[in-house]
């Protein structure tokens, strides 16, 4: 049978002009002045995207199944019900200000090919399960839809990020969320044969080679902290210039040091301070209190962890310098991981039989795949971004790339539920 | 009558215990966990200390007076209606996390006076009024009521800061000031006949020095500018090192230069960043946008200006380094004030009478003193801030030393009042 499997179908190829539909409507949710979209996790525009979705997987005729932790999936049966069940996962959700492409095109292309292999009555080893995941850029928590499906959720989650417990809480049960039920979302691995995502690469690896197709080996790790610096306030005028201290010009001193010094120790590692926020804030007043949230990322866990420490250090240097004290908290910790060698390799022989030229790249971006690597197989197909833009609504994929993604994604998957057959 | 005037009143002091009570009382309106005072201007803590202070006022017998600009004054009058006004300001009001002292102390201080010289039967050459400013601190706008009484508000003033134009207007009709009759409290200049104003250091040169009495001579100019820094946002871990243009980190090194090379540049002039804002501020994200609160203070307008000139060509310098744009806005400019040489000379000629040393000194402080300096003779009575700490709940004058300027003010008014009956 497998033989003929793939024989029969390796010319089957996705629907560009129904593809380009899905992405005009879904582009239009959410869209901003700039040309960009904004889609915050739970948000009315998040809501509509998914209840776009669903209807999109209803027409044609999938199962629509919405989990406990709000991820909402369009599952395509195979013939034998006790089937395990394979997952193509993405997010409609995106970051404040975003793009159109991050990662819409995942959802879209995953469901096109769904289409795809249901109009040719394609019967497969296992369920094929379409899966947008809740918060996939951790507006509430980080990857929150695939965490609760791999059963990684603290059992005090809301209270993981304390700022937003309330409104987080709200927000879930605005969704039709129940907080105490989504630990419920878990899915057992046994039941999974495995996971595979297409995303835009958001980096500018692909763009400048001029490679249409990434192969994901590794996903970076990443830490967030909160990191305080604590001063005095005072007038700021007449206080002696000798005895300030100020919290925001320590603060500034350690942003612009760890920039620089980061960057030469570490050049595979990332830094980036995203936000601050200056107590008391007049402009009379010197600051007392500057609150960084900063992140550190490389692909090599030991050296993160030692990336981190050293960022620590220097600013404990800056803070005995103006006379401050600081405090760190973690806020979050994503650990790095490793992808299937065999999705890796079905991957390459579709591009190889395709001919469509492809190079391995890690991912400097989180994804939902992280969360489940360890659980079930795993890849990841990556696709240009030109200049490498991303979260911003300049973020751009060329079109052709996109529907090039998508009969990747349909002839991998094909090819591993031809490899599955054999088991 | 002058020179008996003087004999008959030089023995008069004020009334340590009232002034006690009434300290203690006004520092328990708006006091914090942390042992200071916050009472916004025209917060329900401001409302709450007006509404004690004319309490007081009519319980002494003063006239209450409610200005359009919402400035609470108690008037003493004199016993010839067509007198002039001679005016002894300060404002209850106070900046976020403050202290008890600046400046409750200038507003007890000169309502003991108006009391001890009334129960004393004292008739002035002048109507004395004790006057509480809108807004000294300028929560909303920078000496907004002594601004109006000279007639300087612009005429769209709540438009001049416009981040706060909604709630400011809000605040001003909430506490019953109609914000288009504010420009009534202009007073005409002809029937003032002085101002005189005493006020914690908020410095370090009488504490340092050990001397009580401080009579300034200057006070600073000072302006504000709203700065900030545009760069582009994007995904913190994937966009190339090399292409960052990462506004924070720019924003971050123009606060490190600035505090550095201003201070050995302008060693006389002040420089504070006061507050940063971060669009769009999320841990994975590169900033695109810094906004930040800046301030310079010198006392002299010219290098004031050049201060504030090379402050930009720093921001731009490092704006430039970074492949970002740079915008400034002024929002505040408040030019240098001198203070009235008769008045400089009736405060020393009162503390050498009363054998109490004193220090000529420059106000790096803002006060409604340089509102009115141009349109009455003004003079300012500084008293010691303990470690010159202040706009902080730490913020502390010795007891002895509030009393003693309470008793140089006293004297002081009588002093200008014998020379100006002899006018």
């Amino acid at each position: 049978m497998s033989i003929s499997f793939m024989t029969t179908y390796d010319q089957l190829r996705v629907n560009a002009e129904r593809l380009w539909r899905d992405f005009i409507e879904l582009s239009q949710i959410g869209e901003t002045r700039t040309g960009g979209v904004e889609r915050l996790a739970l948000s009315n525009e998040d809501l509509k995207a998914r209840l776009w979705f669903a209807n999109k997987l209803e027409a044609t005729g999938l199962h629509v199944y919405d989990d406990e932790a709000g991820n909402v999936s369009g599952v395509l049966s195979a013939p034998n019900p006790k089937s395990k069940t394979f997952l193509i996962g993405s997010h409609l959700d995106g970051v404040p200000d975003g793009g159109r492409y991050d990662n819409a095109v995942g959802i879209i292309c995953a469901m096109e090919c769904a289409r795809i292999i249901q109009s040719a009555g394609i019967k497969l080893p296992f369920h094929l399960e379409i899966i947008n995941f809740t918060d996939g850029e951790g507006c509430w928590q980080s990857l929150f839809g695939s965490r609760a499906l791999a059963g990684k959720l603290t059992e005090n989650y809301m209270s993981d990020s304390p700022n937003d417990y309330a409104p987080f809480r709200a927000a879930l049960i605005r969704a039709g969320i129940s907080p105490s039920k989504v630990s419920h979302a878990h899915r057992d691995p046994n039941h999974i044969a495995g996971y595979l995502q297409i995303h835009i690469e958001q980096g500018y690896r692909l763009d400048e080679a001029k490679i249409p197709i990434g192969i994901v080996t590794n996903i970076i790790g990443r830490t967030t902290h909160q990191m305080t610096f604590y001063g005095e306030a005072g007038h700021s005028g007449t206080t002696k210039l000798d005895n300030r201290r100020d919290a925001l010009r320590g603060a500034a001193d350690f942003i612009s040091m760890a920039h620089n010094h980061i960057r030469e120790k570490y050049p595979q590692g990332v830094f980036n301070c995203g936000n601050i926020t200056v107590l008391p804030g007049a402009f009379n007043i010197i600051p007392s209190e500057a609150r960084l949230t900063v992140e550190c990322r490389h692909h090599d866990e030991r050296l993160l962890t030692e990336m981190q420490n050293y960022m620590f250090k220097l600013a404990q240097e800056v803070a005995d310098t103006h006379h401050l004290t600081m405090k760190h908290t973690l806020e979050i910790h994503m650990p790095a991981a490793t992808m299937s060698t065999t999705i890796i390799n079905s991957i390459k022989t579709t591009c190889e039989n395709l001919n469509i030229p492809f190079l391995e790249v890690v991912s400097y971006a989180g994804h939902d795949a992280q969360m489940v690597f360890d659980i079930t197989p795993t890849g990841m197909i990556f696709i240009p971004s030109v200049g490498g833009i991303s979260h911003s609504p300049k973020e751009f994929t060329e079109w052709d790339d996109i529907v090039r993604g998508a009969n990747v994604l349909l002839q991998t998957v094909l090819r591993i539920a031809d490899e599955y057959a054999q088991l």
